[in-house]
Order: C-alpha cells, then structure tokens, then sequence
C-alpha cells in the first residue's frame, strides 16, 4: 500500500465525526493527506473558522515534513520555537506546532499518509484524528 | 442562507462523482469552498495527480474571486491573457481559467460558495459540477 | 514499491550524465523526485547556472502536479499559455513547461517518482531522462 | 577556486553516508552549494521525511546568507530569536538555525559553498559535515 486511498479518508473523517459528536466537541475541520502531503479529503463542519482547513493541512502536513505527530513538533516548538518557526515558511504546506497531526503507517510501517484534526482542545482533535486511523483498519505511527 | 452546509458539500461531491462514473470520466478531484473562498469539502479520487487539488480549489477560488464561473475566467483569459496572470498571485486560492468552478446561489441569487471540478476535460468537469449542485437543491450562477 | 529509492535515484542521474558525454551535450543538471514531489536526489554539473536546480525540479516537479510528462505540458502551454502560468504560483515547485521532466512508475503502471533533466535543448535533455530511468530498471509513463 | 565542483560535492555526500554508517545515525539528507547558494548536489536517504532536502538545504544556504555555521546561526537565534525569525522570509532558501550547516572555504580561506546535513540530532549532523568536506579536501570556515 503506497498511499491513503479516498475510500479511507473518508472513513477516517466520519469517525472523527461520530467521535467528536460522542464527545460533544466544538465543530471540527478534518483533513487527510497522502504521504507526499496532497489533499485527499476535507471536511469542515459548519460553524468551523475560516482558517481551520489551512490548520488542519498543517497539521498533517508538518508532520509528514518532520516525520513525528504535530504533538512532538508541540513539544519541539516550546524548546527551540525558533527553529520551529523558521522552517514553517520553507514548508509546502505551513507546520502546526500542536497535537491533532498524526502521521499514518501501512502494516510495514511505512508512512502512507497523515490525519490534522482541529477545532476543539488539541488532545480532543488528536483523539478524533486516532479514533478516525483506528476505524479504517490503519495504523497511526507509533 | 449566508453559505453552503456541509451536508450539502457532501452531496455536491457525491453526485459529481456518481456524475463521472455514469460518464466514464477520470479520477475526479472536487473541492467546495463558502463564500469567502475557505475551503467547505474536498475529495480527489485515487490516480489523480498531485495538484488536483490546487486546481479544483483554483477553479472555485477563483470563480468566487472574480464573480463569474471559471468557463468564463477562461475566455477573459483568451482575449486578455496578461490580465488574468497578473491577478493569479494576488488570489489566495489562485485563479484557474477553465471551465469547472462554477459559483452556487441562493433563492434569491445570493453567493453562497463555490465548487471546483478537475480531472477530465473541462466541459465534462462542469458538468459533474453542475449535477452536483443540484443535486443538493442549489443553484449555479446564471 | 512505492517510491524512487536514493540507489535507483544516482543511478538514474549517473547513466543521464553518461549518455550526456556520449552525445557531448552542454552541462546538465538532473533531478529525482518521488511521488510526493519531494526531492531524492539531484546533480549539477560544472558550468550549469544559477537556476538549473529550480528548473530541472520544476519539470519533475511540474509532471508530477499534473500527471503528465513536462513534454506534453509544453504542448498545452502553446495551445494554452494562460492556464499553464496560471498553475505555475500554486505548484509548491513550479511547472516548467518543457521536455525533460518525466515520470517514472513501477510494474503496475503507479507513479513512483519524477525525473528532470535540463542544460542543452529539451529533445536531448529528455533522452537523458529516458536513459536514466530505462538504466535504473524503472520505466517511463506510456 | 570559486565554487565547489560537483566530484567535491559528490565526495561530501558520500563520505557523510559513510560516517553516518559508522555512527548508526537515523537516515540523513545532505545538500551542497555553491558560493552563491544554488544547489550543486543532493542526496536523501531512503526514509527521511518529505522537508528534509528544504532543512538540509536551509542549513547551508542559511550558512552562506549570514556568513558563519548554521551553528552559530543557532545560538544567535536564542539569544535572538525575533531576528533570526525575520530573516527566514526574505533568505530565498531559509535559514535554518540549528549546527549542521557549515561553510566550505578554499586554501585562501574565501567562501566556496556550504554543506548541510539534516536526519540525526544536529551535533551528528554537523559531524558528518565536517567528515565529508574534509574526505574532499576542502575546509571548513574556522
């Protein structure tokens, strides 16, 4: 398996949906890139600002940049922020320094994707963007 | 009815591609964007090339940009080609000059967002768009 | 197999340098990139200028975006030059509209990677690219 | 000598890998560029992640646009980070602040290029810098 496939992305997006939902979270912005950071799917729900699909590209997208979950690049931005903010702007796609970024692994443990998830507390967007990988029979990388 | 509703995002895409398969077309990319131009809902199917999505959220963006649907950003282009490249840069989202972005109304002929198709030819990826749209019970800009 | 490997990379670049001095080109540059766009490899040779890293990555690149050879969108750039530097702001690298950029995929017809090649014309810049890729055990998009 | 030849430059990369063999560091990237700071040679190990030929290369050009070791780029960055920040945008590679970004200089001690090296933590990065300009026979700034 080389990348997400859409019929994936879309599960994971439902889920975070159902487990958002579940949870009573704020409207969320979902977003599922294929490993070489594309968009494959989007979702914003209503009521959502107008910069949560940009937020949660980055997300995803950053942490396929530096191959950890955008809760690492979270914690490497509060010891070194400016080395964090210097790479944002040679990053395609922007990197958001907070969890709801996680990178997705096939059963090799190869990267085939990542999931940014925002709109609530990061630790809620991380469990939705976990729920989402899970119910697609992916793996988030470990 | 100041933007388009997920709900009916989705059902702009889902009827695109059920739109496409009946033709036979290409792996689609879709991209449906409120009326400020932020991202609603994307999908691009399996096989499409990496800028598909850049090039679906291009064509809406830069329908909602302009005011007119991207079939005709594409005869301004024709007739004033350096005109329409000097505003690309300016555009957050970019301005595609081919037909596919086509803007959505309300019942009172209000924007309410737009939707971007790519992936075939232009005419057939403005016909998914247009399938799409009303399917959801909206209307394109006349 | 899902992406160009760095072995298959240099090789690529090595056999496009040696048909290069078979056929006594002026100076290349050549550059790999995977499937996700992203740079695996890249060789300049002495004598080649400042901006033959950008363009040998933008006629990779460039393929890559839009699913087709650099050659084939130097053909649409003719028939459509607007639409063409429309895309250009909106390719994280660019789309350089001219032969050599070529992409590469596996046994089953999936896109691996892209190579570009440039420094003299494009006809001669593309038979590198061909030699490269045929020498690695790879094939060319059909 | 005004610039780095692309056999040095291959020399680097190579010598670097082997060092980083040695040391059994994580996969790294290595970049080097000419006095001017444009791309002569690349190299992304199998498994790096999709910005690290914009790290490796930010690193070095980022060396070269200030005049000292991304090092000392750096510690200038903590003492101050506004500054370092607001170069990042108008440096047209970067300015990566973090060691692995080191000054290659001629018998004369005038600027060649510059190698960057990114994948490892930074001092083993740095470290296989430093390895690989000198298996070329060159020196790095003092």
């Amino acid at each position: 398996m080389a990348t997400i496939a859409l019929v994936d992305a879309n599960t994971i997006i439902e889920t975070a949906f159902a487990r958002a939902q579940q949870l009573a979270l704020k409207p969320l912005t979902v977003a599922v890139l294929d490993a070489g950071g594309h968009l494959v799917a989007l979702q914003r729900q209503d009521g959502s600002s107008n910069l949560r699909a940009g937020i949660a590209i980055g997300k995803a997208g950053g942490a396929l940049a530096l191959g950890v979950s955008s809760r690492k690049i979270g914690e490497m931005a509060i010891e070194r922020p400016t080395f964090i903010n210097a790479l944002v702007p040679i990053a395609p796609s922007g990197i958001v320094p907070s969890a709801g970024g996680v990178i997705v692994v096939d059963g090799d443990g190869r990267t085939i994707g990542a999931v940014g998830v925002t709109g609530d507390i990061a630790d809620n967007d991380e469990l939705c963007a976990l729920a989402g990988i899970a119910a697609a029979g992916l793996a988030a990388q470990g």
